[in-house]
């Protein structure tokens, strides 16, 4: 039980008795994210009551930790002044701040920065202004940067000032008068250094950074990679403009994996559990009619074999096996594929050795599954024409299903497509295709041994 | 292209030439995780050479960011002497040496740790007594711990100390005399204070802990929430035992995505994109197995509808629509539940609004897919009641998958059976067996109007 959930029920009580100083008093003690998880699930009036018990600036880092629904984010503002609203931007870390004035229309964003502070103003527009999923849309403006020749104690007194608004101050930047980024020193490094030394003898001149245009993703990788606590964002010309903090990088990984999950699943974009149908229904169509115009395909590739299928009503009982067992094998080598190259583990491995690979993989599997399935058949219809012809088409699809599913995400990547989009009912798809045409193929060739 | 990339080349170039000075000297140059991925490419001659250069303490951090298969690291040790190999193990973070160890074979592990020195040996054994998964196999040991009624100025001193070993020294907890958790200080806080100030007036003193027996999925969702840079693990007297870093959480939560991922594709334990087919294949096969008689039951399901089959074989060509279409939308529904869980979502949430949610999700989706899917038979048989039968199925099957999708999912979460597991093929299987009884079921009741 967390201390917040202890805290709950009277915090919630003195809201209502509207005990001002009471609830301020319980209130400010929590963590914001506490207090965004304890303001998310209060009544409208309720959070009305909140917002005149506090002021914007003892608000903003609620803000940065409530997770809401674009449309949700447009109701509550609404329902506020905006000058209140943009104090509470002004008082929040720009790039927070910039997220949630994203997900706002264009005029009550506009609005609201108008009434912001210069400063706080500039920097949000400065951070609106970079593409979605690049390391510029999560970095933050507030770091500390030193010159190298400044000596130890002169950058920890300036640490001292900026240390109130900075995002992190345990890692410091060194540029020099062009704010190119030349070095990194560690606030470990300069407590453990005496006073007079300079910062150029004990910062680390090869500081890893990520430029302004790559994805959120590289940026994540090399934190994750290095173990790093913050990575400095730069400009073509290598010049310092922000910093993008592990937090930041916690909460894309988090999306990354939602966001592969929900796609391999091909729900185009993963609806939340706390949605209305209409929404979650509109996000899923367009998935399911595609799918449903493959299936269509499909049925009419197995139409073509009806006349096998009028002779040997039998094989029809078989299809969703074969059809299903290429479908998991398939599934399988994509989720190996795709999650290679989200790693970024295949990158350094020989694209070939895997498709090769895998090509053993379906053969071993296969060969297995065949022979299982055709002894299965024979003991239960005590026909082994039949039992061999399932055998065989299920090795024979297993393997083409297995190699399929490890080239389709290569190749996506080398098109630039996001290989996990490829993923689930997609390889399912053609994995239905492949099976029918070997099955009813093999089926039409060998009919006499089965009807006889 | 990165650091590294740029003095590869030179590193191999005068390592090949057995460059002793100019090898170390790159060498030691480079960030630890550089130093693993070129380690890793290196040829077994290759790797014995780097450790005739380098000093156990030299290369241990490395060894901290080194993945290698079990296997593997029993093969590296194997070919070193045991005290060179202890010696690394004492140079590690107690933690990271833990996790090697644990993956060697007993015998081998308790020599190296017999060779260790008694404090790092001793940290190591604790360690590895936690079981895998727990936020105690985790946590590290090497941590800063405060008095509550310390200065700010001893306090300084003492982490300019300790800062060398310390794993992080940004987070420093407060402990009574009986070592109890009773605060927390930020660095930040330290170095703002003046040297008078006791610890006790600028601690937080609600701080966030885990008991070393939660699951590290705990501690990572804690840490993310919060944006803690690390978090105390205590035993259930609330005494200080070690701290989690958030290096090791962001590892832990990559883990969990590819995890859940490979759980969805049913490949039991997500196998590497560099393994042998054999390994591969025996990591598959169980679950294909499973599948496969799986199917062979929704086989026998169909077997009972032959009459009907051997009737209408018309009936045949819309299986795989009809259970493709039924697992694509299980699947949506699944993924939605259980990312739901995983992220903790659905905690907050009632899980009945849920599944009333996707029940009204799948009326809805399978409404349209049904009208349309009619039409096109319609116009493409010229058989209205064969598109009216699979239409109504369609729309019947989708109905019961959505809600399928979200139920196994809730209830498999509250047998503590990890949801995950239930994903892809066995919700696909369960609808399979659903569409067709649905399917043909219809059919046979309205036989007369299929073959008029």
């Amino acid at each position: 039980m967390s201390i917040y959930e202890e805290k709950q029920i009277g915090l919630l009580h003195s809201l209502q008795n509207a005990n001002l100083t009471k609830f301020r008093e319980a209130f400010l003690d929590l963590h914001p994210y506490d207090q965004a998880s304890f303001f998310k699930e209060l009544e409208k009036e309720e959070q009305e009551l909140v917002f005149h018990f506090l002021a914007p600036e003892e608000i903003a880092e609620l803000f940065e930790h409530l997770e809401m629904e674009d449309r949700d984010y447009q109701e509550l503002f609404a329902r506020l002044l905006p000058s209140y609203v943009a104090d509470i931007f002004t008082h929040m870390s720009a790039d927070d701040a910039a997220d949630i004035l994203n997900a706002l229309n264009k005029e009550q964003a506009i609005s609201y920065i108008a009434l912001m502070s210069d400063e706080a103003a500039s920097n949000v527009k400065a951070l609106m202004d970079y593409e979605e999923d690049t390391a510029g849309s999560i970095m933050t403006l507030e770091y500390v940067s030193l010159y190298s020749h400044m000596t130890v104690s002169a950058a920890m007194s300036l640490l001292q000032m900026e240390a109130p608004n900075a995002e992190t101050i345990y890692y410091i930047y060194v540029v020099d008068e062009l704010k190119a980024l030349v070095g990194v020193v560690s606030l470990r490094n300069l407590i453990i250094s005496d006073d007079n030394t300079l910062i150029a003898d004990i910062m680390n001149d090869s500081v890893y950074s990520v430029s302004v245009s790559q994805t959120r993703e590289d940026a994540a990788r090399k934190m994750r990679d290095y173990d790093f606590l913050a990575l400095p964002v730069v400009d073509f010309q290598e010049r310092l403009l922000g910093i993008i903090t592990i937090d930041d990088i916690v909460d894309v990984l988090e999306e990354e994996a939602s966001d592969d999950y929900s796609k391999f699943a091909a729900v185009s974009n993963m609806d939340y559990v706390d949605q209305h149908p209409f929404s979650a229904a509109k996000k899923r169509l367009p998935w399911l009619i595609i799918l449903l115009f493959l299936g269509m395909f499909t049925a009419s590739l197995i139409g073509r074999f009806e006349e096998t299928l009028s002779k040997v009503s039998i094989l029809a009982v078989f299809i969703p096996l074969i059809a299903g067992m290429a479908g998991n094998t398939g599934t399988q080598a994509l989720a190996v594929a795709v999650r290679g190259i989200a790693t970024g583990d295949l990158e350094k491995e020989s694209k070939l050795k895997l498709i090769i690979r895998e090509a053993g993989t379906g053969l071993i599997t296969g060969g297995v599954c065949g022979i299982l399935v055709t002894f299965v058949i024979y003991i239960w219809k005590g026909n082994i024409y039949l039992g061999l012809l399932v055998g065989a088409s299920i090795l024979g699809t297993l393997i083409v299903a297995t190699i399929a599913g490890s080239i389709i995400p290569i190749v996506m990547n080398k098109l630039k497509i996001d290989p996990a989009v490829a993923s689930g009912p997609f390889i399912t798809t053609l994995n239905d295709i492949i099976s029918i045409l070997i099955y009813f193929g093999m089926a039409t060739m060998f009919m006499r041994f089965l009807t006889s």
